[in-house]
């Protein structure tokens, strides 16, 4: 169970990483700036999780995640310097990253104690911070707040796995359940184009 | 008077949602980003001071402030949809955010043995870290830091409740002068355009 | 040795405020904002190194920096205004800046105990951070991750000073050597444009 959580987060990261060198590449960016957009991207939403929550952040206490991220955001720079890559490839991996990321994310926080609300809001914090931060660094209005529902389906699915919990079914089949309705709703939402209302005062 | 703080705390917090939610919705961000734009906007300062100060953060530990800035940023969001507001009509909850935030941040940091020049500065950020990550999430130059007096007034209630601490005023009372004065320096800025020199280099 | 780490860091708060200050200047930001820029661009990336590392955070324990900060930042800022400054005039001081806080960065993660691939990247955070949050607040894509060598220069360092240290070479003599490495290598970049490749995807 711990290998298959430390696998699933690895994965995790390393395609956020992908996710990040993507987005860096529509700026002057070099190679080493890029590597540092991936590496905010990968490990950004886990380390905010853990600063709030006051444990060891989980990438300082283990290399082998800065090594994942590193290895993915070089590899992905020279791919797409030497190949031309369709735009909606990485869709279904970022889509498993945000469901991936959002579980872990909830799990720890009630593993440490947090109250079960804030354990959902430090889910969609794990799961969607660092794709905020990316954004900010590319001086860029997030786009987890617009579009197709993203951060809607980490935070649903993020409650869904705390009912479940709750509800006494038990831990790896609640996260197998949510992370899959995470995943689905977000596949969902891409390909029917499903939106939250926007804001859009009286003026 | 635990109460008390707790109760000032929570209206703060409402009202930086509010302030929030009104940023984000000049942008195209949809629900669920509004709403965790004003979280970011209601808590960003209070989890700054607690990171800094290595004590807990205070809404991780206490889910009512989620709970509080959520409700918030929701009934804002619907009813700027319904009525016209005056463009005005949050400065003076806003101003009122700034003084409650900053004397809180400036108390807990001396509660928790900073040196008091780092206790006022620590009062400031709780002040006015919320706008600032609440404007660079919606990719602005931090209002804060221009205009009419805003973390100038904060920073200068932060060391006038330091004075009156140190010369044996009773905290309660300290705290009522220096929130006075931050509110009222604000609204008399805002009232006759009050502004510090802006920076503007030989070139 | 405690008193010479504490002088080069006071030293590297003093100028990273002034590059503070002389960003911040292109914007419409008044003195206190201003002060607020360069506060964090001398604290940010030393802040950052200290929230990973779970130790407190030195300007908070020690207000010296603090003060150091502010009156670098309010000497630049009086200055700029009476004196028109040659451009180029900070980068040996900021390429100073960038060499100490690289080595303090990395020297003091690994005495927290940081792995020692983590610990360069640290070093990397605590020599690019402060710049990173200076350009994030005045809006712009961070100027570290482009143009000549940079955060490649802190890295290449960290990693130079890592590796001398292993090799038994004594702390202070490893110090000196990958500080200067840094230093020149940023000069040296800055001399004869030295770059890395530049992201460009096939599109």
């Amino acid at each position: 169970m711990g290998e298959l959580i430390f696998a699933i987060g690895m994965g995790a990261v390393g395609v956020s990483a992908v996710t990040g060198v993507l987005e860096a590449g529509r700026k002057p960016i070099d190679l080493f700036g890029v590597v540092l957009v991936a590496l905010t991207s990968a490990l950004g939403g886990g380390t905010m999780r853990d600063l709030l929550l006051e444990r060891p952040v989980f990438w300082v206490a283990d290399q082998s995640y800065l090594v994942a991220a590193i290895a993915a955001g070089v590899a992905t720079f020279v791919l797409v310097r030497l190949v031309r890559l369709p735009a909606n490839l990485f869709l279904a991996p970022d889509a498993l990253g945000l469901a991936l990321f959002t579980i872990i994310g909830t799990q720890t926080a009630m593993t440490y104690g947090a109250p079960w609300f804030v354990a959902s809001f430090l889910g969609v914090v794990t799961g969607v911070f660092g794709g905020v931060l990316r954004d900010i660094l590319c001086n860029e209005v997030p786009l987890v707040f617009s579009g197709e529902l993203y951060a809607t389906a980490s935070w649903a699915g993020a409650m869904l796995f705390i009912g479940l919990v709750r509800a006494g079914v038990a831990g790896t089949s609640a996260a197998l359940i949510a992370a899959a309705a995470i995943f689905l709703t977000r596949l969902a939402a891409i390909h029917w184009r499903l939106t939250l209302p926007s804001f859009s005062a009286k003026a």
